[in-house]
């Protein structure tokens, strides 16, 4: 297999070189042979969602995900509502944008409350409401648990297992999972809880991105190029093999070191790791 | 019930004031009629293990930890022969302060290392190695999950669930687990170990803090204030009441908030919101 072979099912999440333009990020990427990019809601509506499907098709690349809805747990009927309406506009993008992926980060508790149980029922409310919506578009709703580190203020949902739990409630073609390493790592349970997901046709995407310490204020842009941290990376993508997934290996790293290096060095280098410590 | 009578089981971790020294600890703790204090290795071998259970002795204080020992998930020998000579010397030392227990964190990943259930079994090793030691000392060592957060750099043993599976390896009156809520309370699966801790025998210690964001650089000293987070304190007391536990209630916050405040004001403070958000 040749390095550009290898890299078909590699996609890089845009955040991971976040100061490349929509062209750049086309160029650079489709020009390492790296097959996909995952995409977020921003830059997409400034581009035009449509205007930026052209683009990934021009350079034949595909669109992992769209980064991202979710942010339901709010109790109060107005900030449901605006979750809600903001979500189906999420979902309007990925269409138009040529995705089946829509990243959902769940959100955290709202002030002043402390049950975590009735958040996640929230969650499931709001699935609930937007998986016909979903459905019509071909847009499949994929619940990402986050590391316990944000249960507060971020994600109420914290393991694979309590996001399947959710996903399971709704046929598999509209809500799925999301298997990101750095959520993930440190849970012995999941090798298991990927086998389920595997089973159950669950698996919507998989990210990939080191744990590495200390973490910065705030824990969210701390996280670590491949092959830096302390994840096994490798059993990782075997997990998910053994459960059937074939899809994209879509790397995702928040860490402002790397926005400050030029794009297409980081894009190599990202290449790179992932052939060495993934595959 | 007064207010006093309400403070028996509370404790405070000294970390919590740790400007006090531990004679005004000692002071200020009995002066509020709180019934106990938890005290950390350097600060007791500073004053002299034996000058320092005196002193809790004569304000009428339970020392309801020492803290702490743990950290042997080395691979190394000689670093092994040195943490276990450590612990040791920490179960020496908790047997002269006339506490029965003796907190222990387990240490993180080694250098390099990605293998955590490896490290997991030499943390099993190494208590197999202290066990008759602290037996006959009439020490418990209490193993400590650390929240997930911590996994690669200070504890391998992230969930109660761990945390059990190791200590019910050995007797009950030799390893037991320390049930923090700082650590678990984004685990939906608590409510059940505590059960399972309780039934069993195994809760060796109850500790209190509350979780705030955003967290700070490295996430060490980012610990609430009782009431001031996301945790449900009221039900975790509950739940380990409903276990069987009747142990001291010991509050250990690391905060550099409290620390520039007036010891005295924290401890006050600290009675209060007890009262408040924990009875």
């Amino acid at each position: 297999m040749s390095p550009a072979q290898g890299l078909a099912r590699l996609s890089i999440n845009q955040e991971t070189v976040r100061p490349l333009s929509l062209p750049e990020l086309a160029g650079r990427t489709a020009e390492l042979g790296i097959g996909g990019v995952g995409l977020w809601r921003d830059p997409v509506r400034s581009y035009g969602p449509a205007a930026a499907a052209r683009l990934m098709r021009q350079h034949g690349l595909a669109v992992t995900s769209l980064c991202r809805g979710g942010f339901f747990t709010a109790a109060e009927a107005g900030a449901r509502r605006a979750a809600l309406d903001d979500n189906r506009a999420a979902l309007d993008e990925a269409a138009e944008l040529g995705t089946r992926v829509l990243v959902l980060v769940s959100g955290g508790l709202p002030d002043g409350e402390r049950d975590l149980a009735s958040a996640r029922e929230r969650v499931a409310e709001a699935l609930a409401e937007l998986a016909p919506y979903a459905r019509e578009r071909g847009v499949r709703m994929a619940l990402e648990p986050l590391h316990p580190m944000y249960a507060s203020d971020r994600c109420v949902v914290s393991t694979l297992g309590q996001a399947l739990d959710l996903a399971e409630r709704f046929p598999a073609e509209e809500v799925g999972v999301v298997v990101d390493t750095y959520h993930l790592w440190w849970d012995e349970r999941v090798p298991r809880q990927i086998a389920r997901a595997g089973e159950r046709g669950r698996i919507a995407l998989f990210q990939l991105a080191d744990w590495v310490t200390p973490l910065p204020e705030g824990v969210l842009l701390g996280r670590g190029q491949l092959g830096d941290g302390a994840v096994d990376l490798r059993a990782f993508r075997t997990w998910t093999e053994a459960a059937g997934y074939r899809g994209p290996v879509e790397v995702e790293i928040f860490n402002p070191a790397l926005w400050e290096r030029d794009g297409a060095e980081v894009l190599r280098e990202t290449a790179a790791r992932y052939l060495q410590h993934v595959l």
